[in-house]
C-alpha cells in the first residue's frame, strides 16, 4: 500500500472506533470534514518515512504515530480558521469547519480531534507498549506548552514574538514529532532524527511564507497575502524574497545532511530532495534552480 | 497533606514542566487563570478518594489521574465559556478566560490543557508503564467522542438530543473517568467503579439543573435561569423540580449502594453522603430532607 493510502486507511480505523452510532452526528461529520479528504499529509508521511528507514518493527506503532500527528495538525488547522483568528473561509478547496458546520462545532470538532490522537497512540501500541509513553510526550511536547503548535499559534497574540522561536513551535515542533516518532515508534534511538525533523519543519515553514507572498490562486487554495494583512511574523518580511529562497535552500540541505545512518538512509535522502523541490513555489523555481 | 492541597500541588507540578522561559507568556497565563484557583475538584477529589479505597499502591499515578481529569475539565470550561458558546463573562467569580485574555487566546488554552492532560499520565505513570494504556483509554473515552464531555456539549447542536445520552456524555462521563482510572492507577480491576462514577455524575448534573432553576445570585456564581433561556436540555424542564429532587437523591443512594468491597469502602460511603447533602440547593434542602 503507498503511504497516502496507509494513512488514510489508519485515519478511517481510528474514526471508526471513536464514532458509533450513540455519537451526536454533526460533531462526527466536522471531524471527518476535518480529515478527509487530506491535503499532502507531509507530517505523516515523513513519521512513516523515517519508520521504514529505522526497520519499521511494529508497523501498527508507526500506523498510529502517523495518524495522532495527521490528527493533531487537521486539529490546530480547524482552530486557526475560526473567526476569532484567521475566519477563513475555506480550506483545502471546500469550507472550512466553521463554514460548514459553525464555530461550537468546530471548536468541538478540534478537541474531539486531539483526544483522538492521544487515543490512537495508546491503541496502536498495544504490541509494544513501553512505546507509548516516549511517544505521547514526543507528541504531545510538539502540541502544547510551551513550544509546540498551540504554542506557536499563541506567539501570534504576543506583542514582538521572536521569529525563529515563533516558526519553531507553530510548524517546526510538529515536525520534528514526525521524526523522532517516526523513530521511537519503531523501536530505534529517536534523538538522532530531531534535527531533520526541526529543519524541514522551517523549511515548509519558510516555502509557506513565500507561498503567501508570491503564490497565484492557482498555486495555492490558501488565500494570499495573509501575513502582511494580519501583521503575522513571516521570513519574506524579515528576509525579503530572495533571503527566504536561500533560506529554504539551505535548510533542505541540512535536513537532508542529518539524516543518521540508517538501513532506508539513501530512499529517505531521495525523498526529501523531491520535496524540497515541490516546496519551491513555481513562480520563483528558477531562481532557485 | 488533605486532598485538595495534594491535588493543587500536584497540578502545580505539572504547570512548572509545561511553562518554561521560552513559552509565551499570555498563553501561560490563561492556562493558570483557567486552573487556579479552582472550584471544589470535585472529580479529582473523587479519583483519589477511589484511589485511596483501592489501597492507592502507586500515588502519583493517581496523583496524574487526578490531575488530567481535573485539567480536561477546566479545558472544558473555558470552551464552554466562549461566545460562540454560552459567552460567560464569568466563571467562579472572576471574569472567564476569554473575557480576560480574549477567545483566541482562551481558544488554544483549552487546547494546551488537554494536551496537559495526557502529558502528565505519561510523566505519572514511571513507576507503571503498563498503567498508562489503560488510564490514557478510559480517559480519553470520556472526554472526546462517541460519549466524552465534547460530545456531550455538541448535543447541545443536535436538534432533539436525548436527555439521558446528552447528560451522561456531559457530565457523567468525566465523573466515570474519575472512578475507574482511580482503581486502574491503583492496580485495582476498574470495572466495579464505572457505576459510582455514572451515577455520582448523573446527580451532579441533576443538581446543577436544579440550581440553574432555583438558586438565588449568593448561593451559585454561575448565570441562572441559563437552562430555559439557552433552550438546553435539564432534568427540571423534563421532570420538574420535585421530580429533579426525587431523581437526586435515588441517584446519590445507587452511587453509595455501588460501592465495591474495598479496604476502603466505609468512609468513601461516608464521604458521599456528605457531598450528596452539599448537592441539594440550600432553597430545596427542606424538600429533601
Amino acid at each position: 500500500m503507498d503511504p497516502l493510502s496507509r494513512i488514510d486507511s489508519v485515519l478511517n480505523q481510528m474514526f471508526a472506533r471513536a464514532q458509533t452510532a450513540s455519537a451526536p452526528p454533526l460533531l462526527g461529520a466536522a471531524m471527518r470534514h476535518a480529515v478527509f479528504p487530506g491535503g499532502a499529509r507531509v507530517r505523516a508521511r515523513l513519521c512513516l518515512a523515517v519508520a521504514h528507514a529505522c526497520g519499521d518493527d511494529d508497523p501498527a506503532a508507526a500506523d498510529a504515530a502517523a495518524a495522532a500527528i495527521e490528527l493533531l495538525h487537521c486539529a490546530s488547522l480547524v482552530h486557526d480558521d475560526l473567526p476569532c483568528f484567521d475566519d477563513a473561509p475555506t480550506r483545502r478547496g471546500k469550507p472550512s469547519v466553521h463554514a460548514a458546520y459553525g464555530s461550537p462545532i468546530a471548536v468541538l470538532a478540534g478537541d474531539a480531534l486531539i483526544v483522538l490522537a492521544f487515543q490512537s497512540l495508546a491503541w496502536g501500541t498495544i504490541a509494544h507498549p513501553m512505546r507509548l509513553a516516549p511517544l505521547t510526550l514526543t507528541i504531545a511536547q510538539s502540541t502544547g506548552m510551551p513550544s509546540g503548535i498551540v504554542a506557536g499559534q499563541a506567539w501570534e497574540s504576543e506583542p514582538n514574538p521572536n521569529l525563529s522561536i515563533y516558526q519553531r513551535a507553530k510548524t517546526g515542533s510538529l515536525f520534528a514529532a514526525a521524526t523522532i516518532s517516526g523513530a521511537a515508534a519503531a523501536g530505534a534511538d529517536p534523538q538522532p532524527w530531531r534535527n531533520l525533523g526541526e529543519a524541514l519543519g522551517e523549511a515548509y515553514q519558510v516555502a509557506d511564507d513565500l507561498l503567501d507572498a508570491v503564490a497565484t490562486p492557482t498555486e495555492t487554495d490558501k488565500p494570499v497575502g495573509q501575513d502582511t494583512a494580519l501583521n503575522r511574523p513571516s521570513a519574506v518580511r524579515a528576509y525579503g524574497i530572495n533571503g527566504a529562497l536561500n533560506l529554504l535552500t539551505s535548510l533542505a540541505k541540512s535536513a537532508a545532511d542529518s539524516i543518521p545512518d540508517c538501513p532506508g538512509a539513501e530512499p529517505l535522502r531521495a525523498l526529501i530532495a523531491q520535496e524540497a523541490r515541490r516546496l519551491v513555489p513555481k513562480s520563483l523555481s528558477h531562481a532557485a534552480a
